[in-house]
């Protein structure tokens, strides 16, 4: 996949950048884990420091120094999730700021134009997600929401994607506008979701609504049913997901992309993703355990810290705790990616999902 | 100055590495800005994760992974001014722990058999910091007890420095134990407890019982009387100093060793150390200021952010923040005692002072 600011090898995971930083990890230390593209949030980086702060500061890559692909969400999740004063009309959303309580509209035109303030390189349509569970009748109607909803969000970008902060210096590229797919955990709305979405005809498509407190089954179910409509030679992406042997599963099953908070967010409270499972870094039993992290693993954290040091730091919530778990995990996720690619160009990939099945079970349950 | 754990060129600075991490910055980014030697707090190291503990875990320095020299204060300081329920006997220090109130006895013999148990390359005598301001009195009497406990102190240290969990790995070579003046600011008792402590014929000598509150002048008056008195053949330390100019200043006197919380403490509430002076990157002046925060700095922090993004990353209480602008505060410590150096080599330390004088003045106020 060739974007403006570079080439992404996929499959991918992409790590989550909220507030134009993945929290507690330095930009140079992102490259080192591997990563190729960062997702941000439209809704925080909004607030703030405000996307047309960021675009006078020449846009999301020169803002916080990162001159590799970002691909940026469409507000719409963050809207739904830390908001329950929103009120959704056929215009768009209004809700208040989790940060100081100010009133805002977010309309797929709105979405579009802070999209192209940031200046990703793949910009999100504006949906509705779905909130799990929901009846067919709500999912349906939500659905349709959607769809009209994509529509705005395509004729709006497709007018106004030369005004991204870059274009001029970048050869009069354009970014990227990909659809999503909602449609609940109903395999009929979905097709039809994703049906209707393909006629768009956009470069790339993601199945969104989905690790919204779903089963693990349900997710696995509207992935397998859902790809296959969707065009095999354009980028496939499911959103925010998730474990390392899921990770691994749904590239198995042909998803290009990926991104989850997962990996930084268990980070900071002590979990650990190893090739012996999760690993609760806190528990007594690695007060004096001079282990790495990881034996196998070839991350900078687990090439010069044990897991004692790494307890101690959590138990002090010193934030260098924080930071050296984000960073074997990141890496841990990446390097997973990585060997999905070679599995993949060596035709040994089913081998590899049989391997890693079960890397998410919890590893030290005394 | 040559310590098992390697050479240190002085005058040098010593970043504090109060819980074995210096709050928010990778052991590897540490080597990057030229630390030369680290502090440790005995106070928190013995509460958390325990001195018993680091001993099994083979000591500080493969605690920590940092396999540079360390010096381990007394746990004195922190007894004293963490605490204000402690009781002071002849024999120690009855004292409960900030984590969980739990009750503690520090004597001097505990505190070198912490010490010792930590395996640090240089060991403080333990000792009471006289409150700022003391009376004649009370400073004598504070004095008088300090100068037992360094006896008590240096006996128990001769008797047991073999005991450091390095000391087979080493080849038998054995940490060094710096006596600490005190004596208020009382130029007469300072005479006294220098020249009682010169007659210990220790390896090291600290003045200690500064940034207790007391102002610069007499900060800097205290520095020029007791200087003089501690042999000029051995390392000279000033502990718990100070703005970038006052370092320059206490080298330029014949300070050889020097610790502060200053740079990472100011770092975490956004405060920079720069060229222009002392800089609060919260200020609305930085919102769009494309600038690094030094444009002459050469550290890894000026050399790929800008002041807008910093600033944005400490208004949105990111950890990045924190750990970036310490990284950029410790690297301009460290590179002005490098200049320092420099300058004691090529005769022009005055000229140095005198460039540097007022860089610790507020940059930014409006």
């Amino acid at each position: 996949m060739t974007l403006p600011h570079g080439a992404v090898e996929t499959p991918i995971f992409m790590p989550v950048g909220t507030a134009a930083t993945v929290k507690a990890v330095p930009q140079n230390v992102l490259e080192d884990v591997g990563t190729q593209i960062l997702l941000g949030n439209t809704y925080h980086l909004y607030l703030r420091p405000g996307h047309e702060r960021i675009r006078r500061l020449g846009g999301l890559h020169q803002f916080m120094s990162w001159p590799h692909p970002i691909l940026t969400d469409s507000g719409g999740f963050q809207v739904f999730s830390l908001n329950h004063l929103r009120k959704v009309t056929e215009e768009g959303v209004q809700f208040r700021s989790h940060i100081d309580g100010s009133a805002h509209f977010f309309s797929p035109e709105h979405s579009m134009e802070v999209q192209i303030a940031l200046g990703a390189d793949i910009a999100m349509v504006f949906d509705e997600c779905t909130e799990y569970p929901a009846t067919r009748e709500r999912a349906r109607e939500s659905l349709e929401l959607t769809m009209r909803w994509a529509k705005r969000s395509r004729d709006y970008f497709v007018a106004h994607a030369e005004e991204v902060p870059w274009f001029a210096e970048f050869d009069g590229q354009t970014p990227s506008l990909f659809g999503i797919v909602q449609g609940g955990m109903y395999e009929d709305l979905r097709r039809e979701s994703a049906e209707r979405l393909v006629e768009l005809d956009l470069p790339g498509y993601a199945i969104g609504g989905l690790s919204v407190g779903e089963p693990r089954e349900h997710t696995r179910a509207v992935i397998a049913s859902t790809l296959p409509l969707l065009p095999a030679d354009k980028p496939r992406y499911v959103m925010g997901v998730g474990y390392p042997d899921e990770i691994v599963e749904y590239a198995a099953m042909g998803v290009d992309m990926m991104d989850c908070v997962l990996p930084t967010r268990a980070a900071r409270h002590g979990l650990l993703f190893t090739r012996e499972g999760r690993m609760n870094i806190k528990n007594q039993r690695y007060a004096e355990d001079q282990n790495p992290p990881d034996p196998e693993c070839g991350c900078m954290v687990c090439g010069r810290y044990t897991r004692a040091y790494l307890r101690h730091l959590a138990m002090s919530q010193e934030p260098l705790g924080g930071a050296l778990n984000s960073i074997h995990n990141l890496y841990a996720y990446l390097d997973t990616m990585r060997l999905v690619r070679d599995s993949i160009s060596l035709g040994t990939l089913a081998g590899l999902a049989s391997r890693v099945r079960g890397r998410s079970r919890v590893h030290d349950v005394s």
